[in-house]
């Protein structure tokens, strides 16, 4: 076993505090890295309070992995000691249900195993990034580009592949029109992905705080969600709506804005039902979907493209000490845009 | 002006009672059609019963319409007298529009005229079916084949084109697995154009008192939505669910049929918010869509294909004298398919 320092909360609303966690020892397939930057995403919280179901506590959170390989099984091939490397929300499935054989290890009808707050194959919890080492199969770790600082690549781990997936699968590119509703940790990586995908790209805010950031990482226009001219000027104008607004939003009049065949995505999870009047889908035949992350390849074409397009999240770099401010800081909005954990200073001092 | 028996409704729940309407003298566009059936469709009651926002009376129903073409205008070229025809929902759209320029009238941005309850483009309100003769600009009548009896294709000009656009743009074919929930009048047609489609065709419905008819039309299956078996039997197999129900529905139960990347279109139109928990929708990528019936294109595309597969509505004829009657059984589901007004019983006895 590797012991190693983390962080965690004993239930919800506990304050985050160092804990040492057991790492298992390498397998043939394993590989061993060690974390440098771990992001924080807003599903860390849901999962800190208990708030989508029972949580296992103590709980180590963290998802969006960036990380140096620093030791390898004896059949790995895929990475050698020193390899960059990220881990996200998965970190093993069944690999034999028809989604996992091709290539969607999200839609796993045995459901993957989580990189926390899970059980894994071993029987034992599994415990996320907020901590110095993680031990992951080769198949579930992907190479971060060269071009990617790590700390701007950590958070592409699951806020990058969340809204990347849906951008390629309902066709976000040249003569498209795309909104990205709310510009936050996932809003601003997707709209620097729907812009290099060739798409035209707005966004749909709360506010126009962050109004020069979204021009500068792309958007084509930026818009009020509380002005009422915003939906009449955009009414039946768009393709896609990628939602990334973790709370419940007015979907009918979200939908107005989707031309014929327009297609709302919602990947910002809320736990209340979505309501909808069905004549706003009846009308231009628009839909309303749900995209949970990708596939494990699908992450490293993410991370490919985003290398080559020079993409990656604007992070706010924090200490170990201070998780529960920033989980604080993150429910109301302040922060541009992601915060990650510098994981050298996981250990208590 | 043409004068010609109707039966029209004077307000919500006032009986239909023999009336006499004026059709407009023919354009150089335009063709007179004799109705020799018109069908009675779920949504004529909500308009006769002012449930869809206010309603204009008198109010002449019906917009499943088959006949003969008695008389075509100066520059009509697609019909000729005694030619067989149908008119369905649309009898107008802007044409301009770029949704008319693709031949999806249905979804025309200034919202295309409807056979009643409308006002046409001389200003004057539109009456449907329910009646002796109507005329039509001849770019919104199709032919009906030799192959489909008047009283079993008028149904197809609503209940059919509803259930056929649908089954085609979400792939339903070889390979797929779709289901159609709810056995009326939409669904019994939706059955037959599925398995002619090649899908695995299972239906979904309240009760089994249908099922010989549903199997007998090509049902590969057919459940009880009232037994829990259905939902785990069924569970995450289905590609596509046809809902034909005008009625709420657990959305979330129905999505837990879908597959990865599975669809469930909602063609029944309740006035009830729909809900759903957003996890449903994310959990294998699904996707709630509406349709609403198809461009005028794709209704001669519907007609003819099921005029070479045998397909056809199958219907209860009634006289005019009992169009009340026809709606309060058809609201209780006490019809075997669909009522069809036989219009030679138009003029009052």
């Amino acid at each position: 076993m590797i012991l190693v320092h983390a962080r965690a909360t004993a239930g919800p609303g506990e304050p985050f505090t160092p804990t040492t966690i057991q790492r298992r020892d390498l397998g043939p397939h394993d590989v061993l890295i060690d974390i440098v930057y771990a992001g924080i995403c807003h599903t860390d919280i849901s999962h800190a309070r208990s708030e989508w179901g029972p949580t296992l506590y103590p709980l180590v959170p963290g998802h969006e992995i960036a990380g140096i390989v620093s030791a390898v099984g004896s059949r790995v091939t895929k990475f050698a000691m020193g390899d960059r490397a990220g881990v996200g929300v998965m970190v093993d499935s069944c690999r034999q249900c028809p989604a996992c054989r091709v290539g969607q290890e999200q839609h796993c009808s045995a459901k993957f195993i989580r990189a926390y707050n899970w059980v894994g194959q071993d029987g034992r919890p599994t415990y996320g990034g907020y901590s110095e080492k993680i031990v992951v199969d080769q198949d579930f770790a992907v190479r971060i580009p060269e071009s990617i600082p790590l700390q701007n690549a950590a958070p592409l781990m699951c806020a990058g592949i969340t809204v990347y997936s849906p951008l390629r699968h309902w066709n976000a590119g040249p003569g498209k029109r795309v909104a990205i509703l709310g510009f936050g940790g996932l809003g601003h990586v997707a709209v620097q992905i729907a812009k290099a995908l060739g798409a035209h790209t707005t966004v749909l805010d709360l506010s126009l705080d962050k109004r020069d950031d979204g021009l500068r990482l792309g958007a084509d226009d930026y818009r009020l969600t509380t002005d009422p001219d915003t939906f009449s000027d955009l009414a039946e104008s768009l393709d896609l709506i990628l939602s990334t607004v973790p709370s419940s939003i007015d979907l009918d009049a979200y939908l107005g804005l989707l031309a014929v065949d327009g297609t709302l995505v919602n990947v910002g999870v809320s736990d209340k039902p979505l309501t909808v009047n069905p004549f706003s889908l009846i009308r231009n035949r628009r839909s309303i979907a749900g995209s949970s992350i990708g596939g494990i390849a699908e992450t490293q074409e993410m991370l490919d493209f985003c290398g080559e397009h020079g993409t990656g999240a604007v992070v706010e770099v924090i200490d170990a000490d201070h998780i529960d401010q920033a989980y604080d800081r993150l429910m109301t909005g302040g922060v541009r845009f992601r915060f990650v954990i510098d994981i050298s200073t996981m250990a208590p001092g």
